[in-house]
C-alpha cells in the first residue's frame, strides 16, 4: 500500500494519527506540496478526481479516496485497538459524533483559517474573510457545545478514546492559526481534553 | 423509534430516500418548522445540542443525530436491499465517494443555496452573498468531475443504487433554488443519471 499525503494538514493528519494510535507502520508514503499546486496536475487528478489528499492506493492499483473512508479500511484491516465502534450500532453512535465533530468544528475552524489566514491563499480562491471571520465565531459556538458535553464524559463519543477525538484535535490543531486555544477561550473540559490527547504519541507530528 | 425530522430539507430527505428504498415504514415522525426556529429551543437542544435533523430517537431513549450515521444504524437492522456495502471493503469505498459527494458537491450547493437565497436568510446568519456566489461556481466543476466519472458507470459508486446516489439527488435537487439543472450545465451525463434517480419511488417527495 502507499499513502499520498502531505504533511501538516488537517486531513492528512487525520490518517496519520489513526495508524499512529494503530501502531501501524511499514506503509510507502508519497508527500505532495500543497502550496506548489501538486494536486492540480493532471498526474494526480488520476488518482483522485477531486485533487484533494489523502489518498490510500491499494496493491492491486485501486485508489480509495477521503481520510474518514481510509480509516474505515484500515480498521477492518487491523481491528485492534478499536477506535471506530464494536459492531454496527456503536459503529453508528460514533460515526454520528464523528460527524459532528467534522462538519461543525472542524468544518469552521477549516473556513475561518481558509478564508482569513493569508498562508492558505494559494489553497483558496477567492478567499472571503468577512465570511472567514463569521465561521470562527460560529466555530467558538460549536466549541463551547461539546466543553459542556465534555463536562460528563472523558471524550467525544464517551468512555473511550475514538476517531472522534483524532477528528476534533486535528481540527483544533489547525485553530492555531486563528490563535484559537480553547483555555484562552474559557473552555475548561477542552482544554483538559485537549491536553490528554496531546500526550498521546500519536499526537506528535511526524 | 420516532424520527425527529423537517420535510423537505436536503438532509432529512437523505433520510426519507433511504427509508423509501429499504422499504421500511412505520416509524412515527415528529414535524419541525426550521424557519420558525424549533431547532433552537432549548427542548430540542437536549434531543441534538448541534440543532439540527434529523434525529432518530429509539426505543431505549438514546437519540442519533447525523443522517448518514441514522442509515448506518438502519442498514444493521434492515441489511436489504443493500445501500452502504456488503462489508467493511466496500462499505469503505461507498463511503469514500459517499464523502466526496456530501463535502465536494452537495456542500457546496448547500453553501450557494443558502448564501445567496433570500428564503435561506432565517436559516443563515449572517448570509454572505459574494462567497455563496463563488460556491456556486466550484458547484458547477464538481459536477463536472462527476458527469466524466458517470461516463464510464451508471451509478455514483459504481454498478448498483447506492447511499452515494442518494446524498447526489438530494444535493441537486436542492440546487433548484438556485436553479442548477445538469441538463442545462451540459453535463448529459449527470442529467442522464438524475433522470434514472428522479423515476425511482423513493424520489419523489413525501
Amino acid at each position: 500500500m502507499r499513502l499520498h499525503t502531505s504533511p501538516r494538514a488537517p486531513n492528512p493528519r487525520r490518517v496519520d494519527m489513526f495508524l499512529a494510535e494503530k501502531g501501524i507502520d511499514g506503509i510507502e508514503r508519497q508527500l505532495y506540496d500543497l502550496n506548489r499546486g501538486d494536486l492540480r496536475s493532471a498526474e494526480f487528478r488520476q488518482l483522485n478526481p477531486m485533487g484533494r489528499v489523502p489518498v490510500l492506493e491499494l496493491e492491486d492499483g485501486r485508489r480509495l479516496a477521503e481520510s474518514r473512508a481510509i480509516c474505515s479500511y484500515l480498521e477492518h484491516l487491523h481491528p485492534e485497538p478499536n477506535l471506530m465502534g464494536r459492531g454496527a450500532e456503536e459503529r453508528a453512535f460514533i460515526e454520528s459524533v464523528d460527524r459532528q465533530v467534522e462538519l461543525f468544528l472542524l468544518g469552521s475552524i477549516a473556513n475561518a483559517v481558509r478564508h482569513t489566514h493569508p498562508g492558505l491563499a494559494p489553497l483558496e480562491q477567492p478567499q472571503f474573510p468577512d465570511f472567514g471571520t463569521a465561521q470562527g465565531h460560529k466555530m467558538l459556538e460549536y466549541a463551547a457545545v461539546f466543553d459542556r458535553l465534555l463536562a460528563s464524559r472523558p471524550w467525544f463519543a464517551g468512555d473511550r478514546f475514538t476517531i472522534a477525538d483524532i477528528t476534533a484535535f486535528c481540527g483544533i490543531e489547525f485553530g492555531k492559526l486563528i490563535k484559537f486555544r480553547p483555555g484562552d477561550a474559557g473552555l475548561a473540559h477542552l482544554a483538559d481534553w485537549r491536553e490528554r490527547v496531546a500526550a498521546r504519541p500519536s499526537a506528535k507530528l511526524a
